[in-house]
């Protein structure tokens, strides 16, 4: 609901009983009511939409619980909140948006695709911050110790007062207004301020509520027997690649940039999951990491999608509180409104990806985040955001990291991970290595005299240039060996410094990393409910649902039904099914002999985009399109490559319709006429 | 090596020095000699061919981590046993086994395919079984708590002896041998009992070990912020598909038999992982829940696998030591060797299966579960073996696993799972429902009132009975409302009962259901082995590497090279990869100029079948073979068609050959010539 509007009514109404105790002229009485009245008609169409969008997912959801598209998980069990299940269609639409992902992406741009566990050590997130910051607020009822999330408590609070209250002091909304937009930002110290301030309880119980405090995210679960090795799920797929960073370089021959991907289950211990499949437990994410050169961020496949028109949102436009902008992603680029070219190039890739899985481009929008919502060390970031029944939903992360994560990694595991760019000239540099005192360093060491020998000359330039300057001033300093994890002491005499001149042609560097990281979930949850729509029935009284999912997400390419159950059309359709399939289609066969009507206004349900109706044993079969509910007669022998050449995007709807004549609707056949 | 011949060669030896001592007829005494070194050069070749399978193991393993396959996971901070991640090939394979696993079994048989996330409630694992039995029995280092398998302990400790002491007296032999075959059947006491016997000692610190006890495999982690719902890591995926099944029962049409389908994490918390990817902590299951009624296991499609012949290795050669036969697999169905037709028409499509990834047939066999292994309520077990170099590995397991997971999770949830079938004629049964004394329950209940005369309408015929006799025998009688959770206790005289006469066309039964289970990483693993080569280079003296995959599961389909560094010819590469990667071809392109025999090695050694070298820019490209070398020339305008045909398998590459000229070798674009 719309509680400003809400407000001004409610003011309006309080002037125009004013103006009248007042015994004010009627012409400003009547102007008054004019406004009321306006304001009123345009409250109740604000409270019609909200009903309308409310109502629309509610249709969507029951249709896509009925077939099975998704399910809550363990319900027999009573069910596991943020948990749940894809059955056959949901699943199929599931594996067609990562096939389509997988071409889109690694196989168009020759990404280096990884696969990592879920599992993971706690020094891996530890080094990428998440065991110390992937957290969210909590509070507990102090009495019964359930757990809520503290901003959501106070959200719903004053969502709540609000609503109830449309004469509220001005004073009082605008403060309720300004914590509502700032509840992102708050500290757990300003939310427990808040929660004290407003005297919020426990929406349960109303028990007094604990202070807040941050609650981490991740699942824990220790690794090994002995329980010793701490571990946790995944939260993210990216630190597999972070990690693996030196084995992908070298696997490219040395060569930056290169993009790094990944597919697979995250997990997030959400502390109270809400708004079904958009915020759960368990998640499929496809994730990208391109590692590109700081001081060269161009992309050399930019010109591709540079002529791309779209809305962004760029950080200005909303801190003016000002709208999308529709801009050319060249432009965007060019007027540094996207950072760089490789950011702008994903940016371009993804809006193709999306609208191609049949998202609507003009509900989607790429968001950049403002200031305050960045990382210190992100260079840029945005999001892309569908809108849907719940608002607009954050579906893919797009953040130039800058230098971020492998550094973080190489300074935790004391491992360079670096690549190198040649010098625009070269330059001489000096060098120091290690002279050891062979003899003193065998009476020492013994036999272990090698390793130290060994060790000595691994060390770096300024390693050697620091040891000797600290068995000047100290008299000894530590030598380790990272082969054996040993650390020995080397003592004043045993090592001194000898300085060569080299010529240098190439300089080390820590790339920058841009990734973009898209939530699966979320991604389908948004294409159901931009694919979904209502038709009228043949008897013009029912509403059929269907789903226009192109065919290349679409769970079902085709199916296949004889027109009336008999021995050889069923025959027909069984072997052209096989045919099919052959074909690596899923098919789906209905040989029930049920009314026609009634079989297309099933497999329309769950957003199958072409049917075949074999309705004689020769002459052909007859071709439907979902969509237009145009049919046409195809040959037999034609039909199975025109079907793959439907679902796999190579021929569209109307190329078919060009090809083959109409089929002349005789009774049997026309779902339009009432049937039994 | 093998610890018999090695006892027969030392017996033998004394034998020889006894006669001479005794010095007996010279005749003798060779004769003695002879077999003496018969068995040498017999023991010698055993142990050359067990060199040679490790040697070719630590080749294999080499190519493996040097070009990415696989490579232990978070190795910058030391790794964690029994995780790995596959590098771009590896992953590559994975994503291909899995892809051509959904097309074999999910499209061709149009299974009903879920996925259940793996965070798992315990109440589900509690039933299914894994909450108490998923365990192996461990061992713990009484002084340093370090952990060990008891059954590896014993087995290491016991091969140990046997190879160190090829002396020991018969007796001692013999016991050893009997426990070593025994070990998979030992109870906790039982191994407790060999460890003391054997005075085994832990293997690092040779400390005094504990007794066995069973250590619960599975990874646990509690779900939600208080931490009060156990949840664990699926063990397998198989329990969402049992838990779905009534939902996936009405998604076919309330028919049997039907297939559920699902793809996904796994995880096994191993006491002490070994054997790389053979046995680790988390991998991927491919898995397949085929329900059936129980009276007719017979599969429609079984004809199209009855013709296959393969190895089986049924119980009873087992148990008589002889060895696997070839089997045509109908008649092993018919001759009731395998249970039923279902079990087996699964045995054979995973045959077909496994060889079309380029298992090789000669080292894959079905071996039967003998009856100790076998739970009691299955009906028939077989698993699919593979030769590795690590012996024979359980790839697939097949399981008739009768009504027990369905009544497990019926009973532990109470709800019904099951399916029902027409009765041969219909029949007249006794019904009994409940007639409530209206009045008197409105006022003892009260607000409750429309509560519980809902809750008596649902009871069955039985329940009604049975609470009617409790009224009558103890006054009182519980009800459950299921809706509520609410129990009421029903006085006597508020119920008695009416019986009516219905006719009764269906019965209800619960399902039996035949599971395949396949371990993708384990068949990955052994594909490697069994797709692995050595050749002769160009030199004829360096021995190159490479892998014979078929095009459906190579890494990359086609390598794309420019002959030279040249504008023209680069650019014609160029566009050659952009076509064939539209045409959904993961596609290596190099344009480095290197020698065209380097560049084939390399791309040899990931196993990419097939390459295009541009060689002038125009008049064709020259295509060549990974496995023959064979190289032929094709116009660029067909050169697309050709290997998409080529990488579906629908064409081979002999085919080609014939519509194709060969190419006549020019100093430049020959692999075997010497080159710079």
């Amino acid at each position: 609901m719309d509680v400003d509007l809400e407000a001004a009514v409610v003011r309006q109404g309080d002037l125009v009983r004013a103006l009248k105790e007042q015994s004010a002229p009627k012409q400003e009485i009547d102007a008054a009511v004019t406004v009321l009245k306006d304001l009123k008609v345009k409250l109740a169409a604000k409270e019609a939409a909200s009903a309308q969008v409310k109502n629309f997912r509610e249709t969507v959801t029951n249709v896509l619980k009925r077939r099975l598209f998704f399910v809550k998980s363990f319900k027999i069990y009573g069910g596991v909140a943020g948990l749940f299940d894809y059955g056959p269609p949901g699943s199929a639409v599931k594996d067609n948006v990562l096939s389509f992902w997988h071409q889109h992406f690694v196989v168009y741009d020759d990404l280096l695709k990884v696969d990592c566990p879920c599992l993971t050590p706690e020094a891996v997130l530890k080094a990428s911050g998440h065991v110390d910051r992937f957290t969210d607020l909590m509070v507990k009822d102090v009495k019964l110790g359930d757990c809520y999330r503290a901003d959501h408590v106070v959200k719903d609070f004053v969502k709540d007062a609000l609503e109830k209250d449309p004469r509220m002091p001005a004073a009082q909304k605008e403060d309720y207004a300004r914590t509502l937009a700032s509840l992102d930002d708050f500290t757990a110290d300003e939310l427990g301020a808040k929660i004290k301030e407003y005297g919020i309880k426990a929406p349960d119980s109303k028990n007094d509520l604990s202070e807040p405090f941050p609650f981490n995210l991740m699942f824990a679960t220790p690794i090994g027997p002995a329980g010793l090795l701490q571990g946790y799920l995944r939260p993210e797929t990216a630190q597999g690649m972070f990690v693996n960073f030196n084995e992908l370089l070298l696997y490219n021959g040395g060569k930056l940039p290169f993009g790094a991907a990944q597919v697979g289950q995250a997990f997030r211990n959400e502390i109270s999951p809400r708004q079904g499949l958009l915020r759960v437990r368990e998640f499929t994410l496809a994730e990208i990491e391109f590692f590109v050169d700081p001081v060269d961020k161009s992309h050399p496949r930019f010109g591709s999608v540079a002529d791309l028109e779209f809305f962004l949102f760029p950080r200005s436009q909303q801190v003016n509180m000002s709208a999308p902008l529709k801009v050319r992603l060249g432009d965007a680029v060019a007027q540094k409104i996207i950072d760089n070219e490789t950011l702008g190039y994903y940016i371009g890739r993804t809006y193709l990806f999306l609208t191609t899985l049949g998202i609507n481009k003009e509900r989607l929008r790429f968001r950049q985040h403002l200031a305050n919502e960045m990382a210190h060390y992100a260079a840029d970031c945005w999001d892309a955001e569908i809108e849907c029944s719940y608002g607009w939903i954050e579906c893919v992360g797009l953040a130039d990291r800058s230098a971020y994560d492998l550094e973080a990694h190489s300074a935790a595991s004391n491992t360079k991970l670096v690549a190198s760019r040649n010098l625009p000239e070269p330059i001489l540099v000096e060098e120091f290595r290690p002279v050891p005192n062979r003899k003193q360093i065998g009476i020492c060491f013994k036999a272990d005299q090698k390793l130290v020998l060994e060790s000595l000359e691994k060390l770096s330039s300024e390693e050697v240039v620091e040891m000797v300057a600290k068995l000047e001033s100290a008299g000894e300093a530590p030598l380790h060996s990272d082969s054996t994890d040993k650390t020995f002491t080397i003592k004043k005499g045993m090592v001194d410094k000898q300085v060569t001149k080299k010529t240098k042609d190439k300089e080390s560097f820590t790339p920058s990393v841009i990734e973009p990281s898209f939530g699966i979930g979320r991604i389908i949850y948004c294409l159901f409910e931009h694919c979904f729509d209502t038709r009228e029935g043949a008897d013009s009284v029912e509403q059929l649902n269907f789903f226009r999912f192109p065919p290349v997400v679409a769970p079902v390419k085709c199916s296949v039904f004889s027109l009336v159950q008999n021995a050889g059309l069923d025959e027909l359709a069984q072997s052209i099914s096989v045919e099919l399939r052959r074909a690596g289609l899923a098919v789906k066969t209905d040989i029930t002999g049920r009314s026609i009507g009634k079989r297309y206004a099933r497999t329309d349900e769950i957003g199958i985009p072409f049917a075949i109706t074999v309705d004689s044993s020769e002459g052909g079969v007859t071709v439907r399109d979902r969509d237009s509910k145009e049919q046409i007669r195809v040959p037999v022998e034609q039909v199975t490559q025109l079907l793959a050449d439907l679902s796999a995007g190579n021929k569209k709807w109307k190329d078919a319709r060009c090809a083959y004549p109409a089929h002349t609707s005789s009774d049997k056949t026309d779902e339009d006429k009432t049937d039994e």
